[in-house]
């Protein structure tokens, strides 16, 4: 039987994402990865968290096990609201909170709760894949703005939105990484940031703020201010989740923001999965009461910023001269550029065959231009492991280029 | 600032759950709840899980904690395939499975791939409230099929397919609990599943078979034969969840499809949360490789059936005769329609007063007709609670009765 007749129009914008399709083929043989996000799970507090689950279960099982609020376990909202204005300086009050599924399920309920086809959403380019993803199942307009080592150019912006206003076009809303993007591992300056917050109050949008490696910056005075601390009249929505600081397979995000927004997001989120486990909630809660996460947080940042250090090293060392790459602050990626009429993807076959993997840079852009651009991932391979697939990639690019 | 203006228009048909609110308002007093869902926590099964997350975290840790594929842990699905084999007969492919939070997910998804804003979705009347909202957000035109004491009426729901097909409409779905139904708690008679998956083919449209309570059935001599197992060319889309039989608080639901849909759901579920939670499918992994599940079952059933048998018995004694109730062979919920011109809703508040609340029936009718019924939930209260309960509800009943 051939099912095509039965899909709805919304499949055709369903992409598969190009990562998880290739790790599938970097999984079977035995090639060093640069190319997915995973943390390194040497870094996860297995003894802690394995008697807190323990702990959590037997004392509170009867709740931890049970059903829960949609907004998110209350006891976990309180932990997450406390941890959010140690770390970040956020007060947010524990009912401004949704928890989800990880960041990309506040992502999409987002997507689906505030876009309509043809709304104008403003990116990065690059910008994170999945978060593209989300958005296209609801037929948006994108615009694309660029991004140097300071983040996004907010003087491109300027112009774009004095352009879409002569439109008349509705600018629903604006999708930034601010703090060691992914996948360009770049920062946002505090100019920016602020002339980006004037800029959504001049123009009436909405930015919704990815903050998940807004405490993985590993460099001295960078400056780390969350955007949604420099919104004076609610426009900022953040998004922020514990994947990359505590553990991935909990998948634990959350949504900060206006309370009016915060019932529409939950009341979306009661017919998508009733409400984030509580099992996982509950744990977390008592891993931030503990203290575990603040604590593992300065190995994280130690044990990652040697890693980009050796990557770097070996780039500077081995890589020619034309090609561009970041220098990111923290965050668990590196962008590389070719300045060259080379395509990565096509590249990335003879990679695999010599022994490396990374990430095309095309997904990353919502009109898949960018063809000679990478992602690089340095939080999980080892040292050795990037020092000698950094070495085999040099080899092949320098090839590329003395072929292109 | 008001935010109306950057909603979409989907969240319109966004309902919160009349259930959920309500709860909210239980919870505050000291109220006999016959209306929540909720199965009764003295059955999870808490030092063995205690000890399995224990143990899971410790010695699978790195892959327990970590990123999952998307269709969900690799071993889970092996085990999980294996426990549908051995206890609903069903063969499939751990391929052919997607792991969901919790069946609600299993349903988002699919009303998001499959259904169109005017596709014709056939449901049972009364059906899970959940369900038709996440079918509404997607505009449908529901067509509704009344059950009876062995579930949908089957013949009724050829009559109307005849005039849909006259109009040339287009049947997309259908959606069924075919065993212990949640509201009615009634399960559909052989001969009409057969019918049923004979009907799908005649006029070609797919079948979601939701069986959370497949495996809830106390009475004897009951077939719970999945649709799944009757049909022979992939209509029938299975969805399950342990939910019911550990924890609700894992949500952990699954997908059991042809594999061109398993797929497409699979694409869809990349951009709404990545994948399911890795530790709760490696703690249940671990559970159903023990047997956990499987030896717990009689125990959950024998439980119900004693909360039930007690409902049951003080109904028949306290109620008038004109009522009409189900006598629900499984699952956690009894039907009850007052045949009279009163509206449940609003008896509702006075039930509160007096101490004892329910679900309106309404909200379980994909256009809110209905008035005159309710839900009553036995699976949570204590059977001291249901028999106090249960009398002040017939007391009131017989007041509404009297002065309609």
């Amino acid at each position: 039987m051939r099912y095509n007749r039965f899909l709805s129009a919304d499949t055709q914008f369903m992409k598969a994402s190009e990562i998880r399709e290739l790790l599938k083929l970097v999984e079977q043989r035995n090639v060093i990865s640069f190319a997915g996000g995973l943390p390194d799970p040497k870094l996860f507090p297995v003894d802690e968290l394995s008697e807190i689950a323990k702990e959590v279960i037997k004392e509170m099982g009867s709740k931890a096990l049970q059903y829960a609020p949609t907004k998110g376990v209350t006891l976990y909202r309180k932990e997450l609201a406390d941890f959010l204005y140690r770390n970040r300086g956020i007060r947010a009050d524990p009912e401004d909170i949704v928890v989800t599924v990880g960041s990309q399920q506040a992502i999409d309920i987002i997507s689906r709760t505030l876009i309509d086809p043809g709304d104008v959403v403003i990116v990065e380019e690059p910008t994170y894949l999945a978060a593209l993803n989300a958005f296209r199942v609801r037929r948006p307009r994108f615009v694309g703005v660029p991004v140097d080592d300071n983040g996004m150019k907010v003087e491109v912006l300027e112009e774009k939105l004095k352009k879409l206003r002569e439109e008349g076009a509705k600018i629903k809303l604006l999708y930034t990484i601010p703090i060691a993007q992914n996948p360009a591992g770049v920062t946002m300056s505090p100019d920016r940031k602020k002339r980006l917050v004037e800029l959504a109050e001049e123009y009436d949008f909405l930015i919704v703020e990815d903050d998940v490696y807004g405490l993985l910056v590993f460099d001295p005075n960078i400056d780390t201010t969350p955007l949604t601390l420099l919104d004076k009249s609610g426009r900022v929505i953040y998004v922020g989740s514990f994947s990359k600081m505590l553990s991935p397979g909990m998948r634990l995000g959350h949504i900060v923001g206006p309370r009016e927004l915060i019932d529409v997001f939950e009341r979306a989120k009661q017919s998508i999965d009733l409400h984030t486990p509580s099992l996982t909630q509950y744990i977390t809660a008592e891993a931030l009461r503990r203290g575990v996460i603040e604590r593992n947080l300065p190995r994280i940042r130690e044990h990652y910023k040697a890693k980009r250090d050796a990557m770097i090293r070996v780039m500077e060392e081995k890589f020619p001269k034309s090609v561009w790459f970041t220098r990111p602050a923290g965050g668990m990626f590196l962008w590389v550029k070719l300045n060259a009429n080379v395509d990565t993807s096509e590249l990335l076959q003879r990679a695999i065959e010599k022994g490396v993997a990374y990430v095309p840079g095309k997904s990353f852009f919502h009109d898949y231009s960018g063809k000679d651009t990478m992602r690089l991932n340095f939080s999980y391979p080892t040292v050795e492991q990037i020092e000698k697939g950094i070495a085999i990639l040099a080899e092949l690019i320098r090839e590329a280029l003395g072929s292109s």
